[in-house]
């Protein structure tokens, strides 16, 4: 097995801990000595050992001399335990290749440091995209302090979410829908605007036949229309649900707050409730991901201010037509081509006789 | 080699007559004898040899007692030549797998009956579908007489072909682009609405490096508004150009005439031209094959009436927005999701940044 190959099972290892680990990274470790793997392991519940250690404890030879591969610096900081950096040296680990660097700035290359002045030699940045992209959200919140945001919608092959009279149901077929499910598991938070609530009375929870971990679910509701009885409210005592205002209809929101909901007040931003300043509340309550299930008038306003990270484009195989159908990013839109986002698209899927289309959106205010 | 990668060399073999053979068949054949390929040859061009007997000719060795490989049944029809089914008898042939059947009712089926009168082992529609996908515009115009109509459109990855000024270039990249030009040379004629005229001003001809054949250009043109100075008309000497229009103009279809174009007049159907009986029209000019290039009207019209046979979707890394930007299929459009027509995506394929989505379209008539 070459070096890649390695690495490669290290980063299939950090996977296993998706949906686990929140709010730590997902990391794996792979040890190698004479062209063996003698240990392997990963982060596999927020708490549990790190991947470094895991694999090491896992070693069913000495590992003195040999070769670690890692998907993410080890850590340097001493805290309740002794850091990994300090289990590796103490093991006699000669070689490490580490994938992605330690996106926290305070402690970024301290690690990898703390390593090379023990003598061990390192390969730093191997398969560096790769490992990066198993924790992109992660990345993404330690950094910014701010929600990843993902806009998921399922349109036509003609580029329609609902036909005129507001029909959807359904553009994809029960593949893709379970597929969704799928990913809320993966999102701490769900996130719609009050259209959807009036118009689909969705319950957005997270339907896996397994089980599956309920996101938190979140409304923008400018002037407060969503029903006492909608599936939301109803459930908000079993179901963290957060409902985002610019509404001073203090008794409305005190019958929200009865009914379970917790209800943030926003400033008024032209009749709006102002997005940045949700999103930046948001993250302060230690969200780190949202995935947004539309409509187009709210994935247009987090468009336009330059909020979305990433979109997830299901397309069913249906013609919709119409010039007045509904579309997946609404509003005004750019008045040119070029005005748009930085698009890069990462994967393309079938899904039975649907496509799922995963892409990455850069604003320029990031680039 | 098995059975299926013979019929498959005969498959790639037929391919190479692409945009040579039209009114014809692509067709291939190998000669199989004792597990060597002792002949092979397709249907090279318009007026050249049938495949059956190319392969014949190429012969090393004496095909007596081999197996041929054929993508479409060997023709049985004297005419200026003698059959292909006679000349597989003649040259000794042992056993013949066939992928499509003749589509032409009046012979299908007639040249197994002679090869089997023959004595000759028969395995028919082996790799059928497959066979069936080298044809599909030379089948369909064969069985219906009117040609084989595919929408071509490029939106973004919200389902915009422009934005609501206007604003397309571009919205896929020069890869994507290139590719249209190259599919031009597969259709007989392109067609497109005078709003495409009046906004883009087209040319529609088809610009490969090394040349290529110009479709025939059709223009839906109710109102007759195509200005006498717009590309179209200025080229219609030297480029086959068709205005259909409803209106009774004389004085500018005589001065279209004039500039060259054939002016097609038809009914007049809620001031709009009567589409159904333009497409058997120009069926029975023997065009069999059209690529609409939009915009939304035009497409949604044919869409409405049941026209599309075949959907090439250009998705660029492009986000646009806007409730009143332009949508690829406009007009009314259908009231539910599934008063649409049946859709069967065929092939998903990337060009750069960009995604190319080939669909099928059955419409419930068809069905």
């Amino acid at each position: 097995m070459k070096h890649e190959e390695y690495m490669q099972l290290a980063i299939e290892l950090a996977a296993k801990g998706a949906g686990h680990v929140s709010p730590n990274p997902l990391v794996g470790a792979v040890i190698v000595k004479d062209g063996e793997v003698i240990g392997q392991g990963y982060h596999e519940k927020y708490g549990g050992l790190h991947a470094e250690k895991a694999a090491l404890e896992n070693c069913h030879k000495n590992p003195m001399d040999s070769t670690m591969y890692v998907t993410l610096e080890p850590c340097s900081h001493f805290g309740k335990q002794p850091p990994c950096a300090l289990a590796i040296i103490e093991a006699g680990i000669k070689t490490v290749y580490i994938g992605s660097d330690d996106p926290n700035p305070k402690v970024s290359g301290k690690g990898m440091a703390m390593l090379k002045e023990a003598g061990i030699e390192i390969i730093p940045h191997f398969l560096k995209s790769r490992c990066d992209e198993l924790n992109e959200i992660f990345f993404h919140y330690i950094k910014t302090k701010k929600p990843y945001i993902s806009l998921k919608y399922a349109m036509s092959l003609d580029g329609k979410i609902a036909t005129y009279t507001g029909n959807s149901q359904w553009i994809t077929g029960s593949l893709a829908r379970a597929h969704v499910h799928k990913m809320r598991n993966d999102y701490t938070a769900i996130m719609v605007g009050s259209e959807t609530v009036l118009s689909d009375n969705p319950m957005l929870n997270c339907r896996l036949p397994e089980g599956g971990v309920n996101p938190i679910r979140i409304v923008c509701d400018s002037r407060l229309r969503i029903p006492m009885d909608s599936n939301l409210v109803k459930t908000a005592n079993s179901i963290s649900t957060i409902i985002a205002t610019c509404s001073d209809h203090m008794k409305k929101i005190s019958e929200l707050q009865d009914a379970g909901c917790q209800v943030l007040r926003l400033a008024n931003h032209d009749e709006h409730i102002d997005l940045r300043q949700l999103i930046d509340k948001l993250g302060k309550m230690s969200i780190d991901s949202i995935l947004v299930e539309g409509g187009g008038t709210l994935n247009w306003a987090l468009m336009e201010v330059g909020l979305v990270n990433h979109i997830k484009c299901y397309m069913g195989s249906k013609i919709l037509g119409g010039s007045l159908s509904k579309s997946p990013i609404a509003g005004l839109g750019f008045t040119n081509v070029d005005n748009g986002p930085h698009v890069e698209i990462k994967n393309v899927e079938r899904f039975q006789n649907d496509i799922l289309i995963e892409a990455d959106i850069f604003h320029e205010r990031s680039l």
